[in-house]
């Protein structure tokens, strides 16, 4: 049975503010749940549903547990319909990018991507291309959103999400700079080299002009047909897919 | 000012029983409700916030115009913020698909696709790149749904979405078919040919099984990192992208 304020406390993590004050955020569903409990992240506490104690699984001796019914896991969770599992997590300490690691690689940056859902879609695409950083300029979703967490479907456990500032970060970086655009080379005839990073921007007014400036390769996913533009976590997809293919 | 019943008919068709009912649909916004004006579509009326009448272009006499202030449209409205203005439009008459149409080409079939949001963004990427008929199970979630509509951003307009009983219709089809699996060729390295079906399944479950006996080739978006799978609208969007790549 949980109190009054524990329910109030984990209610307040659906909120970035209170995510920052106490330094957790929400996981829902056990499957994502045992990817972070396989992970470098630190789990504070699992609320289960009573009715399917029997699926968890052995768990470390420092994570709180609290059996609950579905109606308080009904209070407590940030989805219509709960999924049995809600973990609180450590939100990782605040990570400065080395820049040597992004040698001989490529590494996708976020220039100001607002939607949560396109946000989780874009960290779980990159987990599936090997990819493991993502850098975000400061006005980027949250990757701790509970909308982000759920929509990567675990693949946050395995994806660096840093927060920079891009004029900065970018500035001292001598990687090559790509860049989404409506009018720069077709994908599918660029020369990636053998590093790089590439900037997508918000969902509705693109890359910003400051960050603009900083392109050296403007890249275009080639339009045949009619559509204004593509989604963010589509065009995503498209660049870590073309990076994968001619890698290979 | 809208009467109490115009308010509840149009609140109606936000379900899809009634949008059957009285075979009208809800776009809302001018960019894309000007997409389905300048297309095949019919418009029944639009309604537009009287602070935006500026905004409204010329329009064809026989649509039913209605200023009507913000309030209302929150009323109406399927989105939490309005975007002025709101259209209702005729549904499409059901049409059966042309065999002979899919010649040549390539078209994707969606199998049991449920969330409204991926459809949306499956229909804007397939018209981005050039292809203009998606086929659909019967139990696929409908191309009129509002959250659909919206996430199509007007591409909509310019794509057929045919729904069939894909049992009969792959018997009835000699093209090739091409599903997207877990265990099948490279996507990367398929010899496509000039013409097929390209399938893709529900987003927990995949293909069914009595449509994976049609598939008779099986491709896979390769995986280098460790997510379980891809979002069925990303993955839809890296086959229009390959299919797009190797045609030119």
């Amino acid at each position: 049975m949980l109190s009054k304020s524990q329910i109030s406390f984990i209610k307040s993590l659906h909120q970035k503010k209170y995510r920052k004050e106490h330094g957790l955020f929400l996981v829902e569903g056990l499957k994502s749940i045992q990817e972070f409990i396989h992970s470098s992240y630190q789990i504070h506490s699992i609320f289960y549903n009573s009715e399917q104690s029997n699926l968890l699984p052995k768990l470390p001796a420092n994570i709180n547990l609290f059996e609950v019914k579905n109606v308080e896991l009904e209070k407590i969770s940030t989805l219509q319909t709960p999924q049995g599992f809600l973990a609180l997590i450590y939100l990782p300490k605040n990570k400065k990018i080395n820049h040597k690691a992004l040698k001989n690689q490529f590494t996708l940056v976020l220039d100001g991507v607002q939607d949560p859902g396109n946000m989780g879609t874009i960290i779980r695409t990159a987990d599936w291309f090997g990819f493991n950083k993502i850098i975000c300029s400061e006005d980027t979703v949250e990757a701790f959103n509970p909308k982000t967490v759920q929509a990567t479907m675990g693949s946050l456990a395995r994806i660096d999400v840093y927060y920079e500032n891009l004029n900065s970060f970018l500035a001292q970086s001598n990687l090559p700079v790509f860049g989404a655009l409506l009018d720069g080379e077709s994908i599918y005839k660029t020369n990636w080299g053998n590093e790089g990073l590439v900037i997508l921007g918000n969902e509705g007014k693109g890359i910003s002009e400051e960050i603009i400036k900083k392109i050296n390769k403007p890249i275009t996913i080639p339009r045949v047909g009619e559509a204004e533009s593509l989604n963010v976590a589509v065009s995503a997809a498209i660049f870590c897919s073309e990076l994968v293919r001619v890698k290979n």
